[in-house]
C-alpha cells in the first residue's frame, strides 16, 4: 500500500506539472482568436490520466544521472506537453460525428457537442499545430537543437500518417469488419493507433534528457510493449469497465463491430497478452538498468487500472 | 511578353521540381495505410498554382550568391513541400460541410465527397502531421539542425492557432457577420488565414539557405505584403472571376455574407489596396537588394492573376 500510495502520489506531482506548463505553453488570447482558444482549452482541461506527457518526464527522470534528475524533466516538459497536445487533438477529432460519433468524453460534453462540428476540427487542428511550434520553440537553449529536431521528429512521425492517423484511419475503414480481421492487423491497428505515441512519450523523453543509444533503444522496445498492454486493457475495459469510472460509454466498441483484442481472442487471454507485454516492457528497462525506475511503476500501474 | 514568358517557364520548372519532391517525400504504402495514402495524394496532386512552395525556392535562390544558388534551392525544397503539405490539409478540412462546405475545387470532387468525411479529416491530419516530420529530417545534415528548427518553428507558428488556424476559426464564426466586420478584423482575418503561411514559406525558403538576419526581415516584409495582396485579388476574383477558370464556386463568400475586401471596400479600392500592398512588397525587396529577383516577378504574377 506504502508502494502504491508513493506511486499515486508520484502521478500527481508530474501532472500537476504537466498541466501547469500547458497553461504556460498554450498561446493566449488575442494572439490566439477566443473562440477557438476555448474549445481548444476545454478539451486540453478536461483532465485525463495524463499518462503520455507524464510517461515523458518518468523516462527522462529514469535516463538521468540523480543529480541532474529535475533538470532532465524540464528539458523534457515541452515534449511531454507536445504530446499531449496531441493526445488531446487526437480525441476531439475521434470523437466527431464523422468518425466515433461520441457524446461524451472524460464525464462531459465532447468537443463538438460543446463548440459545434466546425470549432472542434480547428481546435484540433490547433492543438496538433501548436505541438510542433511548442517543440520547436522549447527549450531555447541553441545547443538543444540536434536533440529537439530528433524528439520532434519521433513525435511527427509517431503521430503521422505512418503512426497513429495510419491507426485511425485503419480503424475507421474496419468498422464492421471485426470478422475478417487477422491478430496481426489487430496488433498493427493498435501499435499505430494508441502504441505509437505512448512508446513516442518514453522514447522523446529520453532523447531530451541526452540518453546513450543503447538506453534509447531499451526505452522504445519499453514503450512498444506498454503501448500495446495499455490498448488491450483499453479493450477489456470496455467490455467489462464501468461506464461512470470510464468518463465515456462502455461497450460500444463491440457495439460497432470494431475488432478489439477480446472479439479476437477473448477475454481470458487478453488478460493474458497483457501481463506478457508487461513481463516483457520490465525485461526492456532491465537491459539498461533501468528496472527500478518509475518506468517499471507506470507499467504496472497500465495493467491494473480500472478506469 | 518575353518577360512573361519566361516567368512562366520558371514557374512551370519550380513546380515540377516541387511535384517530383513531394512524390518521393509522402510516406508510401504500407507504412502509411493505401486507404489513407489514395485521399492525402488525392489533394496532394490535384495541382494548383504551387505558390507558397515556389515562393520558398524563389526566396532560397533570391538570397543565395549566384554560384550556390541550386544548393540554396535543395536545401529549401522540404520546407517547400512541407508547406505545400500544410496548404493542401487546410484546404481539405476547409471544404468540410461542418466548415465552408464545397463541393468542387481545382475542377474536382473536393476530398470529402470523394473518399467520405472521416478518411478527409484524417487524410488533413496525415498531411499536417507529415509535413513536420518532413521538416524535421529534411534536409539530413546535421549542421543545419539549427536552421531546420527555425524554419520549422516559422511554418508552425504560421500554420497554427495564432495563424492559418486562428484565421479559418475567425472566418467561420463570421459567416454572416459582414455588415459588423471592421476594416482592421477583415485584415486580421486574412493576415492570419492567407498571409501567414504565404510569409512563411518565403521567410522559410531565406532561412534554409542560410540568409542574414536583415535580409530575412526584408523577406519577411515583402512576405506580408504578398500575403495580403494575394487575398484581396482573392476576394476580387470572387467577385468577378470565371469559375471555369477559378474551378471553383464564384461569388460564394458573397452569398455566405462573408465579410471580403469587395463588400468593405469596394471594387475600385479594393484593387487600389492590391496594388498598393504589390509596390510595398517590392519596396521591401529594395532594402534588401532583392529587387531584380524571381521574388519581384512572383509579386508581380500574383497581382494579376485571372485565377
Amino acid at each position: 500500500m506504502a508502494q502504491a500510495a508513493s506511486l499515486a502520489e508520484y502521478l500527481s506531482a508530474r501532472r500537476a506539472q504537466v498541466e501547469a506548463a500547458l497553461t504556460r505553453f498554450l498561446p493566449a488570447s488575442p494572439a490566439c482568436p477566443p473562440g477557438l482558444l476555448a474549445a481548444m482549452r476545454y478539451s486540453l482541461e478536461a483532465g485525463g490520466k495524463r499518462l503520455r506527457p507524464v510517461l515523458a518526464l518518468a523516462a527522462a527522470e529514469a535516463v538521468a544521472e540523480p543529480a541532474s534528475a529535475e533538470r532532465a524533466i524540464d528539458l523534457a516538459t515541452p515534449a511531454a506537453c507536445a504530446i499531449e497536445l496531441i493526445h488531446t487533438y487526437s480525441l476531439i477529432h475521434d470523437d466527431l460525428p464523422a468518425m466515433d460519433d461520441d457524446s461524451m468524453r472524460r464525464g462531459r460534453p465532447t468537443n463538438h457537442v460543446v463548440y459545434g462540428e466546425g470549432i472542434a476540427i480547428l481546435a484540433g487542428d490547433g492543438l496538433l499545430t501548436e505541438a510542433f511550434a511548442l517543440l520547436s520553440s522549447e527549450p531555447r537553449d541553441p545547443q538543444l537543437a540536434p536533440r529537439k529536431i530528433r524528439a520532434l521528429h519521433t513525435i511527427a512521425s509517431a503521430a503521422g500518417a505512418r503512426g497513429m492517423v495510419g491507426g485511425q484511419a485503419i480503424d475507421l475503414l474496419a468498422v464492421g469488419a471485426a470478422s475478417t480481421f487477422t491478430r496481426e492487423s489487430l496488433r498493427d491497428m493498435h501499435a499505430r493507433k494508441t502504441g505509437a505515441l505512448i512508446r513516442a512519450a518514453a522514447v522523446s523523453g529520453s532523447i531530451m534528457a541526452g540518453a546513450s543509444e543503447t538506453t534509447i533503444d531499451a526505452v522504445a522496445a519499453y514503450g512498444d510493449h506498454l503501448g500495446i498492454a495499455f490498448q488491450i486493457v483499453d479493450d477489456i475495459l470496455d467490455v467489462e469497465g464501468d461506464a461512470s469510472k470510464l468518463g465515456k460509454t462502455a461497450g460500444k466498441d463491440a457495439r460497432a463491430g470494431k475488432p478489439t483484442y477480446p472479439s479476437i481472442y477473448g477475454l481470458e487471454a487478453s488478460r493474458q497478452l497483457a501481463t506478457e507485454r508487461y513481463d516483457s516492457a520490465l525485461a526492456a528497462l532491465d537491459t539498461a538498468g533501468l528496472h527500478n525506475s518509475r518506468l517499471a511503476d507506470i507499467a504496472a500501474w497500465v495493467i491494473q487500472r480500472r478506469s
